[in-house]
């Protein structure tokens, strides 16, 4: 008989778009789960959420949630993570944290699997889970970062609801249903109407004219790719598109790298597909990324204004690898 | 009594979205029209269409429509401008073309009327209209392309389905509508599903990676501003937007800008509308700039990768001022 090491797992913010992909998640890439914890508010209590074939019943999260925990992964608000910390690092387990709070936080590593996996090991009971947009477009460059540094960067996000989780969905879902139906469209999740429209404001003013969402993009990448000099301008974007991501980058490496050459970079590392064949009408699309891991990669050319530049445009599912799945990818490195 | 003089003005593809627009646009800005003629293909013949609170009937266009015509604005394809211009100039009218066909001949000008009206002066019988994001952000950025050279510009569009026609708005809308009942949604006129899409491709491969749209921002741009030099790396992705155009564009200009410099520039241009306030979630979005002319201009501030670059992103409507309406302010300059 193999005796199997398992881990016991809670996941904080189970009830969300997030929590619910991270069970979703655990079941379907077999994570060698001991005893499983939904951990919510007060008023989901006793709801049963789908874990595999089976079901696990929602208990109310509070700082005695931990005990005998050894992954707990955060789903919740940056609010709710910086009250509970505390308590999930005493009882000894291993925080994974999607949210904002800890992501810039010199003791606690920000990573992607794929890109910085040897950051897990200097881990202080916290481990954050990046940006979702900045999660895909690293996953887009980081073979190439991997060649050579990239010195800048001018991204253009096209960013789905599901960013603002379950509500985000149901209100383009509402907004969509009553414009068949001749029926005025409600805004309650976004500042104004999401379907039809574009809405150029992804989090709130950082000081210097770019939203935090947008500084993400610099701050969280330079940390990710070990890049501390990279410069990025960002702007984000919410478009009506239900969960998949997709950006628009122009990049500057100090090594010049062909076309040729970031194609066969991007084609061989994993965790991205490279699809790219204007004239067979191939490239990225969200609704080709949505519900999987992978990043798409495509429409990679040369920038026009910089003999050291590339133009590309990717996609990935926001719930997914721009959340739960790179989440429960960072609980793997720990095991 | 005073005599006015009035013009001859013949519409080339009148039954499109862009050819009613330009009959509601000539009667909207009291156009002095003398004879008005609708010019369609032989199965709109008799057509009623729509000119301020009357109707004119729409006639075939064939090379002696336009004997007596002072005036045609063309909205229609490439091929048939091609076609019917040599008889619309040996007839002794101008030709005001929307489409690509005549923009980037020598001896045509091609004009966006608040910035380069002198340009109407020299031409020979044609005038070409601008590609519609290009007339959107080279409206954004002119003010300030009039105090100092634009060296380059990166720039990603969210381009609105109107782009392609009444067919475009039609495939949105009923893809909606289908998505609300639970029905398939079918793609005829665009390659791919659009609603809850993005389609990074619009025009075809230009040879360079590159589609001929993206290049249209770079040749039509250079040409418009008297800037042959200036260098565009531009990526095109369709959204599922009805009829505006939205564009982020990161640019450096040869003297340093500022931010504040910038945005009263800006706010001093005729046919742009500064909207500039991200702590009030004020900034340009489609629904608004719709069915209108004035091009909205916002998120105005500094490229963080280059400290002669700024950023900022633009709406306008596709139909009017990316087509129809300037076509009109075109013709006023001739008059």
């Amino acid at each position: 008989m193999i005796s199997m090491k398992t881990y016991n797992v809670a996941v904080l913010g189970a009830t969300g778009a997030v929590g619910t992909e991270m069970l979703k998640i655990l079941a379907e890439r077999n994570f060698p789960v001991g005893q499983l914890k939904a951990l919510a508010s007060a008023r989901s209590v006793g709801k049963q959420l789908p874990y595999g074939n089976s079901f696990v019943t929602v208990e109310e999260a509070t700082e005695s949630s931990f005990e005998g925990m050894d992954i707990v992964l955060g789903a919740a608000s940056a609010d709710l993570a910086k009250k509970l910390a505390p308590a999930i690092v005493r009882a000894g387990a291993v925080f994974v944290d999607k949210s904002s709070a800890f992501r810039m936080e010199k003791d606690v590593p920000l990573i992607v699997p794929e890109v910085n996996p040897e950051d897990a090991k200097w881990n202080k009971g916290i481990i954050a889970n990046p940006n979702c947009s900045t999660i895909i477009t690293v996953m887009a460059l980081y073979a190439i970062a991997k060649v050579t540094p990239i010195t800048s960067m001018v991204a253009s996000t096209y960013q789905a609801v599901s960013g603002a989780g379950v509500e985000g969905l149901r209100e383009l879902e509402g907004q969509a249903a009553a414009f068949a139906k001749g029926e005025p469209m409600q805004a309650n999740v976004f500042p104004y109407q999401i379907a039809f429209n574009l809405i150029p404001q992804i989090g709130s003013d950082s000081g210097n004219g770019y939203t935090t969402e947008e500084m993400k993009m610099q701050n969280e990448g330079r940390k990710i790719l070990h890049m501390p000099e990279m410069k990025v301008s960002c702007t984000c974007v919410r478009v009506p598109v239900l969960r998949s991501h997709s950006i628009s980058v122009t990049f500057r490496t100090a090594e010049k790298i062909s076309v040729q050459r970031a194609r066969e970079l991007i084609a061989a590392a994993p965790g991205v597909r490279l699809v790219d064949d204007l004239a067979q009408k191939q490239y990225p699309m969200p609704l080709d990324t949505s519900d999987q891991d992978i990043v798409y990669v495509g429409r990679i050319r040369e920038d026009l204004t910089d003999d050291h530049g590339l133009t590309l445009w990717c996609c990935g599912d926001q719930i997914r690898k721009g959340a739960a799945s790179n989440a429960v990818q960072i609980a793997e490195l720990l095991i």
